[in-house]
This record gives C-alpha cells, structure tokens and sequence, in this order.
C-alpha cells in the first residue's frame, strides 16, 4: 500500500518558513506521510481564490488523499477549524467558506469541528494554526485516526458567496472567477450554457471591451488575438494567444462577462 | 525498490491548479509514485527556454525516471505529442522541440508518437493535454506498460533551432542561451573551445561592452565586478559578483556574444 | 522505516535548473531519498535571510531527517563545506554562518569538514558546490554512512553576526530580523522580554513610526489597522491587518525598532 498523501494549499507563499514548518510537523507525527504542494501562492487571504483553486484541484486526487487548505484571515479568532469529508474526500479548512464550492456538487459533506487538542501541538499560537492545530491533526488522520475522535460534527458552517452566472434578456451575465498565470481569465460561464450550435457567433463582451472569436483551442488563433473558448475546467476563458489577456484587456477577477449570440 | 519518480516540468507557473490537477490525475491512476517538481516557471510558452532546463537538469537523474515537459503553445493542434527513449532516458513532451536538444549528444533517440487513448483520460479537452494526456501517460508508464503499446514508432519530429556557435577572423561568435535566477548569462560557447592557457588575455563582448576578467569561480572577483568564467555546465557565462550582470549590462537572451584572445 | 527524508533550502529561485539537478544527484545515489523543498527563494546570496530561515524552520523536522543548505556565496574559495550535528539535527551547509543561529540554543555542534572526494562527484565545478559535493554527501548520509568518513573534526567555524536586543534606560532596542510574505515584520525582540501584564501600554517604534496597539492575533485588529502582536516564532512582530506592513511603513530588514511601556 502506498504511503498516504497529505496536499498542501496555503497563501504563505513559495519557500515561505510557514511552509517549512508545517511540512517538519507533519513529518515528525507520521515520517511516512508523503506530502504534496500544491500552492502556497494563494494570494495573502484570498478566500475566493482558494475556493476557486482547490475545486478545480482536488477533485482529480485519490479519495483517500488528505487535504490541507491554509488560507485564514481569521486565525486565532472564534472561527472554527474545520474537518470535512465529501465524496470521499478529507480535507482541513478554517471556517471561512474556503472549501464549501468543492463540495457543492458532491454528496452533502460530513463537517467535524476540531475540538481535541490532544491532536494538537502541545502549545497552540494566537496566529498560526497551520502549525499548531492543521498540520498535526492531518498527520494523524494519515496514521489512521478516526475523524470522528477530532471533535463534534458540525451542522452550521461559513458558505463561500459565489456569483453565480444570470440569464436575462437573452443575454448570459457572468464575471471573471480566476485568472491563470498566463493572464487567461476564466469566467463563472459554463461551456455548457453556450449554444450548442459550432458556428452560432457569439460576443463575449469585457470592460467594454468585445471578443467574437469562438475557438475550440489556443492554437486556432494567431498569436496576439484575443480569443474565447471553453477552457479545460468546462468554463467559458477569455486569452490572448501567446499573450497575456488580463493585461491587454485590463481585465481582472471580479470584472463582470457578458455574453450574447443570435 | 525505490517507487517510481516522476518530474514535472511546466510553464505552469508555481501554485497553478492545472499542476495540482496533473499530480491528482499521476497519484489516482500510480498511488505510490513520487512526484519531482523540477519547474513550473520556464517563461509561457517558450519552448527555447525549456529546452535548455531539460538538457541542463535531466541528465543528473537515474535512467529509470519518467520527464514529463509541459510546455506546449501548439496544444490541441495537430502537433503530436510523444514519448521519447534515448540512453536510457524516457521523457513525454509535445512535438515542438523542446526536448531534442537533450539527446542531441546521446544515443538516437527512439521516438513514439501517442496515440492510444485508453492510456489518456476519458475525455481529453482541446486544452489541457498536461492532465489529459502526458499525466496519465507517465502514471501507466510508471506502473510498468510497455511504451510500444503508447502508439506506433515516430520517424519525424520537430527539431529546435539552436543557435551553435561559430569560429569567425579568430574570434568565437555565440549568444546568450539562458539567464538565470542570479542574473548570470550563460552563453552557447563551450569553456572547451577556450583558450587552455590559464593567462591568456580574453576579451568578451556583449552589447558593445567589454568583460576581460576570466576567472575560475565567483568568489575570485569583488563584488560589483563583472567577470566571465566557465560555469558548471561547462558554458562561457558572464557573471556580476554577488549582482545581476542581466540587468547591470541589459543584456537578455538571444543577445550576441563575442569572444577574442590573442 | 520510513525512506530517508533530504530537505533542501536554497537562493536558487523555484524552477532553477540547479535545483533540478542537485534532486537528480541524490536520487541517482539513493533513489530511495524522500526530498522536501522548504525554500528556493532564499534572496540571492542572502546568508543571514537563510540563518533565520533555518532557524524558524529546521527545529520542526523529526531529527534523522538531513538538510541542505546552499546559500553560498563563498563557492569555490577557501571556505570549507560542514557536515553539521546538534541534538540530533544533521545539516550540510558552507562555511559562512548560515546555520550557527539554529545551533545557538541546542547541544554544542559537531562539525566535521567535508573533506573526503569519494564521496562527491568525480568532477567538482568551481561554482556548484550544491551539485557537486552536498548533494552527493547527502544522499550517501541518507544511506548510512557515518558522518565520520566524510573529513576530520572541524573546531572552527564562522560565526553569523547577528543583532542582539538591548535593554538600555528603560527602552528595548532591537532590529527587524525577517519579513515574511504577508510584509509582516518580525523583529529580534522576544515576547518574553515584554511585559507580562496584559494590558500594559506599549509604544513600538519603527522608522519614525509608533504603534501602540498590542494584540494577541491579527483577526483582534480591523483590515488596514497595524499592530504589535508576538508572533508565532515567539518574537515581536508589527503587521498589518490584511495589508503589508514593510510596503505601508516603509520599514524593511536590518531597519532598528524601539519598545518602551509603562
């Protein structure tokens, strides 16, 4: 049997001492955990961000991979920290919305309120809970501890307000969800509420700006040309090819999309 | 025996979610395999920059580990995607030559064109072929498949440009290749085709500007000066100790380099 | 037994192909080696970031792990390249201070100067000392070997300057040690070293700038506010609510702080 997984996502920042320090804490509870990055660029307490980033993410792990997300403006305060399995799924999150789009489309989740500080670090900081309370409670869920000893079930939690896209008048309205590292801007568009017709000419249109190039992938167009289409996560993208679109278009997360077609 | 190593190298950028997505998609189809960050940062979609990591870092791993090189502007096109074999080493990339540098100098290359989908995930969308095709390739790869049956044999494929140098009136003609994290220029003029007398005067020439202090290593100049020496992959560099000779010279790749000695 | 665990923490910036090729090294020589990035992003040459790095980081990880440490600005010169042992912690590091701050409140080092070439590459560069002798040396640790083989018993070694607190006329005096990726400042200054009576006043001056409010976590100050509170390494740090304090201060490491209360 392979070693477990433990996945790492936090807003501490690439060879940030934070991350270091967890990964050492982890280590020492379970020398066996086999611990992935998978982003300490989150930017610092972007909630939305996170959200956005792990549900593209987590759903291609194994389901007995345990997921740690770290990104937590309320650190120390009365917001809970979070045990929650969905689908299979494990994952450690602070109260605070950050997972609650992962889940949305899964089967209801079992949420634990980490309560037993028993599976703590001895002495738990005012600030830094990734440390203190996250990284050891994943490390003995990895040796095999029952979530259940962890803490009570919780029934209310923090819900992540998402924009959800609006048909009105004919017309999709939606906003720019994530923006990738090649300044892609991904929308809250799904490819699936486009028409369904290949030729059906479309104009997405951005800051007052207006795309009416429909492409299946990137190489269809020429570089510099700004572009839609439907990116790998099933979601209407607008980039410029070879280009960065963000900047050309000065277009950024939370700027709104509107679509329209005949 | 030691699991299976797999490396990722990608213009992804550090903390993407299409990274995470790709570990996902490798550890659920080969739980035990272990996953190698080697880059995430070669610049988008500059496949001249990849080809110099992969035939800089690649040749220092065991013959057994499986290279995936995601960098890919042509995906979704016709380009082929493969799998290529050469000394012992195996390597997965798109057909867009960034990885025939790195066998330039070993064995011909056995060369397969993918092309079994039952090796690739169910749905393979037009823009991600990282996730869709080359992780669960390198996950099969790892559990053991044989590469024949990944597709037929490939007797073409798109070789890089690389600029050699040249031996002109006396003097070596070459350019800078790669820059890295220092600001250090690393040139295609091999410390081999320099002169062996340890004394003899040497003048390099970038962008109208001079360098005549060839030294063994870094800490043989001051720092502040600006110095040329052989570096560690056996290539003429110019180096601004403990500085940025890339931005101290305004120098970049591509830029011409000249060398003369009496 | 779980496989030997190798961390890794250099200026060499994440996706660095030197990075790449000191991984292929170890796992070339025990491709059973478990490696751990903990930072690539070291500043350049930086050895007083990498002490205070190491210090916060290292003391985390179970003690059979190894470390590297390649923050090395020395390379090539005279300085001598140390195996490093205290209190169970094993590390390899050059000769320049970098880790003398982490063994400052262990067991007394044992330092043994790597000296034996049979265990480094055959050829060593002038200039990566990383790939070409700690890399080797750590993977034959990993192995097994006895840190004895590797040179003679080193008795001296330099010692990092670093800034101690001073009490002086009823004021602390300290200076800003590190800023961490949120620009939070992080000082020199212990929390043990402040009063004990919660509600003492207290006035924290930096570059001309006082702040007086003392909290025990950020989530206690509204966004935008900057606080004093003790950090999660035990020491006195200034922030901002989810802003960046170093950026809206203007204060940056080396810069001096000045505490006095009641």
């Amino acid at each position: 049997m392979a070693d477990p997984l433990i996945t790492l996502t936090t807003d501490f920042g690439a060879g940030s001492p934070y991350v270091a320090a967890m990964k050492g804490v982890i280590l020492t509870i379970n020398p066996a955990a086999r611990i992935v990055d998978l982003s300490h660029e989150i930017p610092p307490q972007d909630v939305r961000h996170a959200a956005f980033f792990v549900a593209a993410a987590l759903p291609y792990f194994p389901p007995d991979a345990i997921h740690m997300l770290v990104v937590d403006p309320g650190v120390g305060s009365e917001r809970a920290a979070l045990f929650v399995e969905s689908g299979g799924m494990r994952l450690l999150a602070p109260d605070n919305g950050c997972w609650t789009l992962l889940t949305r489309e899964r089967a209801a989740p079992r949420v634990i309120r980490l309560a037993e500080p028993r599976y703590w670090r001895t002495t738990v900081s005012a600030t830094f809970h990734g440390r203190d309370v996250f990284a050891p409670v994943a490390a003995y869920l990895s040796l095999g501890i029952h979530p259940q000893e962890l803490g009570p079930d919780e029934t209310h939690w923090v819900e992540l307000q998402w924009p959800f896209p609006l048909r009105m008048d004919g017309l999709l309205h939606g906003e720019v969800v994530f923006v990738d590292h090649f300044g892609n801007l991904i929308t809250n568009l799904r490819g699936d509420d486009l028409p369904n017709e290949p030729h059906t000419p479309i104009r997405v249109s951005l800051n007052g700006q207006v795309v009416d190039r429909l492409v299946r992938t990137y190489s269809d167009g020429s570089p510099g040309e700004v572009v839609a289409l439907v990116s790998s996560f099933g979601l209407l993208e607008v980039a410029e090819i070879q280009g960065n679109a963000s900047a050309r278009l000065q277009v950024s997360r939370g700027d709104l999309v509107r679509v329209e077609w005949k």
